[in-house]
């Protein structure tokens, strides 16, 4: 014990203080209710995995970021990379208990040993649904619509989801994929175009050594590419299910990154703070089967929980002062400290949010100022004077008004 | 991505299946709304620290006990060994935005590289609520009171809170310290007395070379010791806050393990399942000093999550079903597809719990079968019948009725 600390976090971890605190555990509720609504269970696996687990999953670049090491009992662990293999193990080590459409959602920390940059972490909260066992375009129209409701319960206004099929980008490039460039790579520079638009997308193409001409083709070929039967199918019934006409929209230029998609592949954008995605996913039918040798189809999105925290800030979508403190209940002095424990007691009991100022000798003017720095709106203050009366004063710390009545009287006016 | 997982979870961690997972936030969120009822505030840190940061705080043995490893940076670092030390951390890295009295609650997963055993495991999850800031009684109390109101708040029966106050305990003993055996190590003896009675707590100290005379009057001087004042108001402030006179008792033998509590000390058991404590606190008004180098005292409790969940469960408290989908939806076929959809779709405006069957051509049968494998108490089915009716029919799965009638009538009879 004879060690002071050094008061600092590694590069890439971040502290939630209350504040902020409170922001993350208001938008993650809001999801959570969501997914909950449309019948998705919760899950829970373990931080740390056998590494074996986890390596060579992600490919050879993401191994380097996966964060490992020996334990105490010299194995070889790993902490959570992402959600999608340790349920691919959940599937295969509990099938015979999972039921046969497994809907479930999962909300936890990941790790990624990543140079910190702005706005990458190395420990982040990630957010997934994925429904498991079906290639019905049913589940692919459920993912779409519990994401759109999502969003939609979090009060984003303009909320535009893109949709697109890896088998159109398959169909339509594949002609194109030679042995210097992979059809995947191609795709990875097409799925780039809400960023760089057009010409960036050519550019980098040409630098990957596709001619100039190729390169306009792929882009003309990519714009210009049909919508599938099977993405009909999925808009209609997502349709069905509540997600506007207007806000489901087919992007034949959206790719995204990964390779294991194999059908849907969609993304979510705010209209609001355009160039940036808020989360996506698609059907990935081959992936399970892969990982674990149960051949599993699912579909799924991982939502970009600290992308959706920041920008339901800069939206102004927080209500204020939601689950603060709403009262601070002062000390007057020692021989009055049992009526004001009284009074709180009375405000707990009814549900309202208190605080007891935890000193009995402080004067009231720096009771006050406590409950001002804290934000706290109200401030309940009883003396002698108000005790004989049997009433107590709140004090409105905005207005700074103060109005004396009886404490059941306060109840009702701050339950209000 | 060629390499088959092992179906395994490293031994001591676990998996937590939507059933367990359901149980575990059950018991949380009940927990979280007493914590911000009583004015804490949430607060996260890292997974990850520097691992000097929590080596050396924690004492020898512990220090084995610490994940630890050198990163890709050839930084030493370590997992979250509990929530104390990072909040001292917290304390100093943020002195001039924190409130004077921080009130701040922590819910997080602590990892310790503990032989694993019944009831041990290598993560699990801690609850703390400290109030840092004050040595005033009335802080004990706000803890106390806000412990039992949690308790209470699952719904335990017969909540006993024993309370103690070190010094009672170092000036009862003082005299029995030898060079051989420290105060500490008498303290923890006595405080195995719930666990072994006075024959064991005599045996135990004998062993560490007291005499049996000692032995038997450091019993029963302890037996026989008296309350102090402090204790006494923070009982009767307690009592004011809402703790019931009989709940709260003085027992002297009470002594918790951890060296650094300075003044009250408490410890929560219930009658239901003896022997057993389900979360434990007190006064430690040096280590933030300590630690930091920050004056800080302190008061505050751990609470035994694992233990309560367990204990929650076998003494029936959690709610049969709660939030499990209420509802499945049936899909009759593929050109009905769209009424079931709509008919989701209104369930879910309603906030009704509701899950759609994801595939469109299995039979009635089959689908009423998942329904009943995965517990879900009612069905929708709407064939071509009802559909030129305008109805559906609700089936009941326990009682295996069903009920022909409107979707508004559905919706208000699963509502109430």
């Amino acid at each position: 014990m004879n060690q002071i600390i050094k008061p600092q976090t590694l590069k890439g971890f971040r502290d939630f203080l209350p504040e902020e605190k409170r922001l993350r555990d208001y938008v993650v509720n809001k999801i959570r209710q969501v997914f909950e609504l449309y019948g998705f269970e919760p899950l829970e696996t373990p931080t740390l995995e056998y590494a074996s687990l986890l390596l060579g999953k992600y490919g050879k670049e993401a191994d380097k970021l996966v964060y490992r090491f020996m334990d105490q009992g010299d194995r070889e662990i790993a902490l959570r990379y992402d959600q999608t293999v340790p349920t691919a193990r959940i599937l295969s080590q509990y099938q015979n208990i999972l039921p046969r459409y497994f809907r479930r959602y999962q909300i936890q920390n990941v790790f990624r040993a990543e140079k910190p940059q702005q706005g990458r972490y190395r420990e982040f909260t990630q957010c997934d649904i994925d429904i498991f066992g079906t290639t019905s375009p049913i589940a692919d129209a459920e993912i779409i619509a519990c994401t759109y409701a999502s969003y939609k319960n979090i009060g984003y206004p303009n909320i535009i989801i893109k949709i697109n099929d890896r088998k159109i980008l398959f169909e339509t490039l594949e002609r194109f994929a030679t042995d210097q460039i992979s059809i995947m790579s191609i795709i990875q520079s097409v799925d780039k175009f809400d960023r760089v638009g057009e010409n960036g997308v050519i550019e980098e193409l040409t630098k990957k050594g596709v001619t100039t001409k190729n390169a306009q083709e792929i882009y003309n070929s990519i714009r210009s590419a049909k919508i599938t039967e099977n993405l009909n199918e999925i808009i209609s019934l997502s349709n069905s299910l509540g997600v506007p006409d207007n806000c489901l929209i087919f992007d034949p230029t959206i790719a995204r990154g990964l390779d294991y998609y194999t059908g849907m592949i969609f993304e979510v954008f705010l209209i609001d703070l355009p160039g940036k995605s808020f989360g996506g996913g698609g059907r990935y039918d081959n992936l399970i089967n892969q990982l674990s040798g149960n051949n599993i189809p699912a579909v799924g999105i991982a939502f970009g929980f600290d992308r959706m925290v920041e920008a339901a800030q800069q939206l102004d979508l927080i209500p204020k002062n939601f689950n603060v403190n709403k009262v601070l209940v002062s000390v007057f002095n020692d021989s009055m400290l049992k009526q004001s424990l009284e009074v709180i007691n009375r405000l707990r009991q009814n549900a309202i949010i208190s605080e007891l100022y935890p000193a009995s000798n402080d004067k009231l003017d720096k009771q006050l100022k406590y409950a001002d720095r804290k934000g706290i709106p109200y401030v309940i203050i009883q003396g002698p004077e108000e005790l004989t009366k049997g009433t107590v004063k709140l004090k409105n710390m905005q207005t700074k008004e103060q109005k004396e009545m009886k404490v059941e009287d306060v109840i009702k006016s701050l339950k209000s």
